[in-house]
């Protein structure tokens, strides 16, 4: 059997649910990554790799012919074309620290990808409040916002309460101990007191942009757009 | 001190974000209970419990004047008067099975309360697919639609594939063995393979009722309303 | 076997380390429950019980001499007489919810008995955050801070942020879901991004009291008191 | 001692419950590993090695004389002849992602040694549930169906509920944040809400397999074969 | 809504995969039970009822017209009749002590529902070797095999080494400490040393009798009958 | 079938390895607890029931004829003759607290019944160290010495370091939070920095006497008795 | 966007609370970590890094000018000029075994960077008794005392029934097995027995040394320094 | 401060206990476990040096005059001489496979070092029930059985079932999915259905041996020697 036998693009869903399907690099054999490229690449639609090592992102750029567009801290590349620009200051991405940047890089480049273009404000974490709150008018002023935090994870509980835009929560892998792996975050965000904020699995910012996507979506259907 | 000592009612974070703090009976205090609904009641506005016992129902129907509406299904009662309706056919709540029935009619009593009349497509989980198709045309009419399933979880990644409109998904403590306590559900739907699924704690319809009427608001705010 | 033989109440503890052993009465069997009443009684000290069911507060109240002094929401009960009062207004326990009002009189108890009389700031979760911040200059006057929070026990990173006194935080079992048990509220507390906040078990109020006095003795001993 | 001290093939296994032993190659040190590679070439049995690291089949084919045929993908190698075709057509290998391949592979592998040719049906997961479909008809023919699936898992639940052959489930370890080590789709297997889902270990194609020749075998015998 | 609204019975399953849908009782409030018995009962056709609790059965048995047949230690109930005889001898239930004998009793009496008569085996745990090789070839003649079993589940792996047939594997939730809830059992299970032994989730023993009926049916298939 | 068919007594494993079989109650349901009984006595030898409730034990007393001999604390009961007295003095049983008495006694019950009586020394845990220290020369003059204690369960390392007898482990389940069911003490037994401390699961106070007697009875071998 | 605007340092924490922030490098992108480091240069302050690589040590200390003063065991780094002594022999820093080190030292080195120097008792685990009580009285000198352990962290508990001083437990992720990660250690920390033991994350000796900072400032405050 | 600050060595606990202190390598960094060997050789004993990598094992020799016994089976190194020989056939080690390996010799060189000798059983798992049935009467021969296995861990329950010898289970790390880390094997063990099996942490092989020793000393300390 060759790769091609293990491979099955799916176009329709696209199509179906307005949401184009994604690679997820990670897990995937390098001849496996290769062919699906190759059959992106002929479909002729643009296409967005995430989670990619630094070894596969090379070989892809070297095996497979562009224009490919690639991101070191979102560790994600675009093959082709993104989508022409739909929207932009609908979304903004809250992330609590540094260290959350990836993941937040990683909502914020599928967003673009699919034509929206988002805000991002990054290291406003809650042990230090008042950088949140001098920040504070700007994100309520976008309708969406996702909320990025690792750790404890404090972050969209004081955001869910101040804001009253459609949230994504996000928890990060961020941190060692009992905060390894970033399940103290996912269970802090689930546990939430502030009402109405609907979590991804950690670390999935492309999710959480999926999310937004489709909440941008039904607005726009609602508005007869 | 007395039961009033302890509690605090924030009736500003209706105000702020558009949701109206709801009261979570589980782990309260009886005496601290009936105090709160007293002073709900002396505002004059209408409040929403969840998770009611038996007991605590009965000892407020008693003990505090209504009016009063309970429902036994989804332990949930309302005192005063509930918002006004503001929309109708554009939430759908769909349930994997009769026994997840308790959480999605927390989800639909939530809106109600809110103003919002939603759609309830019951017992259409997966493992009998023919029941989801049969009625998918008609959850596809809802910009969006809280999914709720326990066990497997398997629903909302059939419907997240099917469906554009934007998604709430919520797992149930329904089970046994590795499926008890709803843990085996909150994974499969964090992990779900369909796009851009967010996902609550475990048997929190009031929650996904709360997110969804956020993604309402911020639909009506992007078209003006 | 009697149960006396099973019992050596520890009296050389108090001397040692300043703290008095106190009685966890969970686990313990009501006949050995009231042997060490009445040995307490018999040694002239007074004695604090923690953790009584209604059954075993009834039990020692009928069949052991007074006085007793008991406690419902606490669920603690002295025998005898307190130690006389040797401070105030040196420690403030902040708990988030109405819910985790019973931890907090746990600590507020056992301060209390050992002569601190301590501030209580309930219900000020971070969710609804002007409630915190209404009280921040209140709290800030406290040198020992207990910050007592189930769910996703945001508020000691917010506290820890904006309050330099000595903090000691108790997560609480209040939640459902992956909050039930406190554990989402411990991991969430022990990750926090706030600096020098230690944690005690779920729902040791009366730990985190201690853990507050053995801070005030040792202010004591640095102030050469 | 040496190795073989520490060695006892089990030949006895394959007569008495008409399956060999096969060798599990991680966690084997490399001097035991070749010892009993050696041993079986000398039995003049053929044997099947399973999760050979790239190190381990490089050391075993330099070391051992062969014939060898080595199988990156599923990382399996098949030392002397495999059994005589008995059987082909009667087991579907359905796999819900390209990244499972690799499981799948090896439970193809396994029955290909032990003289059953499969049909592989990979990439078909229920997120795009047209793909599930175009195959079912292909998928029903086979009396025995192993299903192979990771992150949620839901595969399973939907074949199960529209094939009635006898099914064998294997989650993979594909996936991050609660998905991470296949613990998820394990627990989603256990739980489907499919009838008669019986599960293997997370990633145990071998396993599988196995299970598939015990019903085939099984199937013959009350065929009276 | 009325408890009908929330049930739809799925009579379709039985005629696509050969099995028919059983109700699982746990978690299901009493109205909707009724409800779904009197619709069984309108349709004329058998129903199996599982993990009934005393204060359920007793219900059904009042409030809906029979024939029932009840059985106490499987918790179970059949609602009119039981499909015709089938089969006899080809299925052994194999269980390791007396506290296994609940779940034996749920899968034998689900195969007994199913027109299958099978063959039981009780208290032959491994750590009595003898009581197991005892029965041995009785339990051979069977071509499908349940083995029940709780605490550290050793019998699987004994009986899959000595024994060909096609098995079907079920941990109990019998024990305590590491072993409470069956975990333990489970985990031993999955990581059988015995080639081939799928496992159903924790005490679903009426599982384990529908894996051994698709087992059956393949068989039946693949003899042509 | 009655409960007869599911019981298998095992006389036989008394004659081979030295210790009765035992009847732990928990889970097994009455009819076959009395079935038990009954073919105890019919054999004329002596059984121990443990983890006996008291609905169990006042059944058990008034159905089957005894001589029963009945203990509350260990919620043992011992029906017929035990063993004679064959040793005294050989075995030690160190509990750290009041709460864990009910396993120590359980340990003490088990020895008793097999011919050993053993020393008791209980409520002697190292967080008031004197209590231990006083009694340390008694403990060092037997030869097997079993450890109980929940919470953190640190007194098996401090008795590790100062006793040189053989040593059984035993962690109870009393505590709560983390401590909650004794995986705390498990955990911390298991990682004891003292040598060789081997461990029993949680509250099996019935084990360890086992793994004592069977030190006992290596002892008199070696000691050619 | 460049890493700048991924950062927001924090330096009002350290007016508000008296603590000044420092960077946790694990997780951090070297490019962002060497903007941290250019940024704090450029405010002229000194600042603490904990938990580098060797890698990201030596790209700081080669790209951004110092004076740097780094520690191989504890693995941090000072920037600039620490803190002057404002206080010594405060505060004991206490760990069990040879292998706690690295994280006593980083406590160490934290309270020496904000001007505390401390004392260091290492090595003293209680499977060794007389480790520390040859130590004690050195102990007990000091008002404040960090106690450190990893495995079954006994040492919290005796030294908490010896020493009256306030306490605070670190638990380190020394060990494998059920040892492995430092839960074990963390478990049994929160379930001492000893009164008021407040604990951190594992192997946050950082934290540690903030928190008894805090207890000092506390105490300052209180004698009115 | 230098490394020798961090190192106390405990030779008096091999006077107190009969044990001598070995020196766990894992986590100990390169400077300390050099110390460590320089103060063993400069007091002229034997000292156990365990869980070695490679690298360690390798600057010990070259930079710490030996003699040196090194094994790489079991990554432990002997630094000069071992006790002499005092007993031989007292302890067997049986383990269920080749992969079980590297623990019991870890057990069977901590016995050598201790002047025990004993005898090795590897690769007798009960799926090749056959395999243990042949050695039967020869492990029944020892007065002390050590009984290794990993996966599911059924051996010891067979073992101690047909063996009255006094016994000590070590779980082993070996397996994949829930059997990975060997906390499946380690709970199998603990839940043995077979009497008196006490357990040790995941791959003690060390601790085994030092319980199997303490067991000898009893022995030896009864029978008067």
């Amino acid at each position: 059997m060759t790769p091609s036998d293990d491979i099955r693009l799916d176009f329709r869903r696209g199509e179906q649910v307005g949401l184009d399907e994604a690679v997820l690099c990670a897990h995937k054999p390098l001849p496996h990554l290769l062919e699906i490229a190759r059959q992106a690449r002929a479909s002729g639609r643009g296409m967005l790799f995430t989670r990619l090592s630094p070894e596969q992102q090379a070989a892809l750029v070297a095996q497979v012919e562009g224009p490919w567009d690639c991101c070191a801290v979102s560790r994600t590349a675009v093959l082709g074309a993104p989508h022409p620009l739909r929207g932009e200051g609908r979304v903004a991405v809250v992330a609590a620290g540094t260290s959350d940047a990836q993941v937040a890089h990683e909502a914020l480049r599928t967003l673009a990808f699919a034509g929206e273009k988002a805000t991002s404000v990054v290291d406003v974490g809650v042990a230090g409040l008042w950088r949140l709150l001098d920040r504070l008018e700007d994100i309520r002023r976008h309708p969406v916002v996702i909320v990025v935090a690792g750790m404890d994870a404090a972050l969209p509980t004081v955001v869910g309460g101040l804001v009253g835009s459609a949230l994504v929560a996000v928890p990060t892998s961020v941190g060692y101990g009992v905060a390894e792996g970033g399940h103290a975050a996912l269970h802090s965000m689930l546990s939430s007191c502030a009402q109405g904020v609907p979590v991804m699995n950690i670390d999935n910012g492309f999710g959480a942009a999926c999310a937004a996507l489709r909440i941008l979506r039904a607005a726009d259907r609602l508005a007869g757009r």
